[in-house]
């Protein structure tokens, strides 16, 4: 099973594409950040975000995507922004019909570190260790798109498959 | 000049398609509604509303889409989810290199109406008067993307170039 994780922004979109089963050591595939530039605007870089993550697809033609969820407390407008780039994303892995799956950050900490109050240190720090790497991935955009990646793959089979959302 | 107006929903997102200059009467070309299933995901509904948007483009030939903004006071994840909704319809825009103008729904009332505070019986009663229309656009949604579509093509020519961004 071959995962996308995404962690969703405008400026800086983190990504890791992350092979594995639940029961084996997962293996890191690639991973990185999707710049966009602060003078654009949001229409070329939800343009940018969108071709970057198409890009991704058609490379490694995951199975699934697993993204940050979006609600959880913040400058109200800067959350409406982080829609929109969630929006194209979304939209990318839809048409791709990559099954999706969305979890609150603290959902991602608690599936890496076992706790959904792990510092963001303890996540680099398991991110590395689960993949056997000798340091987290840089920047820590792209350390959160693999924890996501991680997420899904640790996830799956454990009974909560109505997080699930098929595109079939 | 040929405009695009949207007002965007997850659910129902109202479209206008209206061609005119300033200074001379404005005329309807279409307007309607693109309606998603409550029951779907998010992403199979950005699914629907992108396809649905790219079509019309492609249809239409706009020069310019204009959007109602989203910062204003409601239910956060209401909101939010309104954002995603926005996000796919800017990239269809952008992807098209529409110009792209976006307006609070105030700026939109002042423009059609001559005041913010206009209900929104005001707005359908000016849309059917300055497009000689029998009776308003219905469903409501569309009627709404008409009026976003005229406040661009009644504002082109004054002073505040700045709000519209070029995708050239």
């Amino acid at each position: 099973m071959i995962v996308l994780g995404i962690d969703p922004g405008t400026a800086v979109t983190g990504y890791g594409v992350v092979q594995g089963e639940r029961m084996s050591p997962s293996r890191l595939i690639e991973c990185g950040v999707i710049r966009t530039r602060p003078r654009d605007s949001l229409a070329n870089r939800l343009q940018e975000i969108h071709a970057g993550v198409v890009e991704l697809i058609e490379r490694h033609h995951p199975d699934a995507l697993a993204i940050e969820d979006v609600f959880y407390a913040r400058n109200v407008r800067t959350t409406v922004v982080l829609g929109h780039a969630r929006g194209v994303i979304l939209l990318a892995a839809a048409n791709a019909r990559l099954l999706i799956a969305e979890y609150p950050p603290a959902e991602i900490k608690k599936a890496v570190v076992g706790t959904g109050s792990a510092t963001k240190e303890q996540v680099q720090f398991m991110v590395a260790r689960l993949l056997r790497l000798k340091s987290p991935p840089q920047p820590a955009d792209a350390s959160d798109g693999v924890a996501a990646a991680l997420a899904y793959v640790m996830s799956v089979g454990v009974p909560s498959l109505d997080r699930f959302i098929a595109n079939a």
